[in-house]
């Protein structure tokens, strides 16, 4: 069954490579990632996860490298390896330096501590961090 | 048992006193909130907590804004409450506009959603993003 | 240390045969996957995991491969590997299309991404929610 | 800051009330919950996340019950409250019996409890589940 | 719908009040829990996961406190505040000490951030923790 | 760029040899892991880090053992396969036999397990478990 099946550009439909060729313009790269090349098994998830992405990662009031960095947090805190792997590699390519992976990396090892520790001794959100 | 009772300044031990001291002189601010009043049960772990905390949430490669954006990122994903409601009370006073808030919010709830089709399509780490 | 050896039917003890042999009767294969083989290491955690997954995983108010879609959805939440490539080949023994996987993965992803937004912008249930 | 809180129709703006709409339309119902309420803080991922989550849940190869349910077990998975009370009355809405809410939660729970079993034995995947 | 409701003894049918009655001989306890009153809306679950939960929580190998630890430390890890609060009063009970508690604090907050940094810094398994 | 590559004792820096030299003294072996290797790259992680992890896992109220299997049920909880495999290494050399371990594992399954069913089933607190 094809489900997992990589879907490479010369055997896709002209639904998929409509998507590939936005995402290859957008990126400035040839470069699909495996991750499009396999959710093209499914052109209607494709298409809307990669409009998503894009409208998402875009320069806005956060730039890109930015969110690359939260897109890194979110991902070795679920344990993601290839999402690490794919967005470490991105935020390289934005400009991320070693001292910044290590800062990010520290943010990221503490949080998990401290949202366990909270858990733990049962803390009771101030008053002061109340919404109105 | 006192596992679970805050600790008030008036009743804290010298050694307690010494951090809630730091700790009001680094954020300039006579507030402590329950996390650390919390914390103050076990000294050692409320010395170290503190000590690590302020050591990576000051100022380095990444602005400390960021870091809070970043400690909103893991909180979310981990569905810590008291968490997200003290890093986005400390986020804003850093500066973080609703315009950020959506943004962030936009790529922590998106890397969610990709992690996991990363895992159901069961996707293999693409060459160009293996480290050497 | 044999805890993590595979535990062959040959070199299995009559306990474990006994469950073993309930699988392939209850599967219809004498294929017994390594699952099984791990856990035969304890024979008490083979025995009850097995009777267990049996009842639960019959057919009842919901049907096999609903279950073994929900176990999907589970496992690619936990991003567990094993769990995903098992039960994905389960479900796809008792029918599970194409077009089923990928609505499956969809509802997984999206509702990996609400459940973040609703932390995140810490919503309140709604009264009509609240169980009586 | 009005980040958190809930857009109410009457102070929406016209963009928001489309979606409203929407929802009321697409659901036959006025009700508007909280999540959306609180999304339109945020138009733009109001309007994407609403769109995405209609195309999703609509009837296709898995009919609109099972995919609440399978939006439970993933939010049951997360420990996601306001999901879990938001998609269980929907599911009831849509003709979830107890029996089936029963089966549900077992297959959540066992799946909860293999998936770490799994991971502590170490369980390498089966040749037979490889993807080619 | 009864799906949630708390079944107490009055209302209890002759199959639940069994369960009770042996949670009660078990625990040398007249209290029920929560929990138990709501998973026995569904009988079969609740036999199920009681018998498993004695089964598994006697003395063996492991003392029953160290269990109740080990139980904290994934609910903890899990964010599942009943199970913390449940626990803890269960732990209490069989000897945990503040000074016990500070410590298990101390090692799930410390775990939790170090299988994070693991995951970021992509670390390979060491040819010495391979299992054979 | 250098971010994931090991660091090796005779390609360290001062500050990060003295770290090598007191996991050496402090484990009695002159195995140096791929965890602190990696954390090498960052000295301040790696330096802090340590020392954390030598307070925290010294004997105490709680014994060394007993600290391994706790890391180990925060490990399997998050499916973090290198932390399983080398705490279940270090728990083995502190004497965790077959018996213990398979125990543990059930706990932490089940745990895993009942987590859910308390998230589905939305049970509240009982007031006996409330701290004051």
């Amino acid at each position: 069954m094809a489900v997992h099946q990589l879907v490479e550009y010369a055997d896709a439909s002209p639904e998929v490579r409509a998507v590939y060729d936005d995402i290859r313009a957008t990126r400035k790269t040839d470069f699909i990632n495996n991750f499009w090349k396999a959710l093209a098994n499914d052109p209607a998830t494709l298409k809307r996860t990669w409009e998503s992405v894009k409208q998402i990662m875009a320069p806005g009031a956060l730039d890109p490298l930015t969110k690359e960095m939260l897109y890194i947090a979110v991902s070795v805190t679920n344990q993601c390896s290839y999402c690490i792997a794919s967005h470490t590699a991105s935020a390289r390519n934005k400009g991320m330096t070693p001292a910044m992976f290590h800062e990010l990396m520290a943010v990221v090892g503490m949080a998990n501590e401290t949202n366990r520790l909270v858990a733990g001794y049962q803390v009771d959100i101030d008053e002061q961090f109340q919404t109105p």
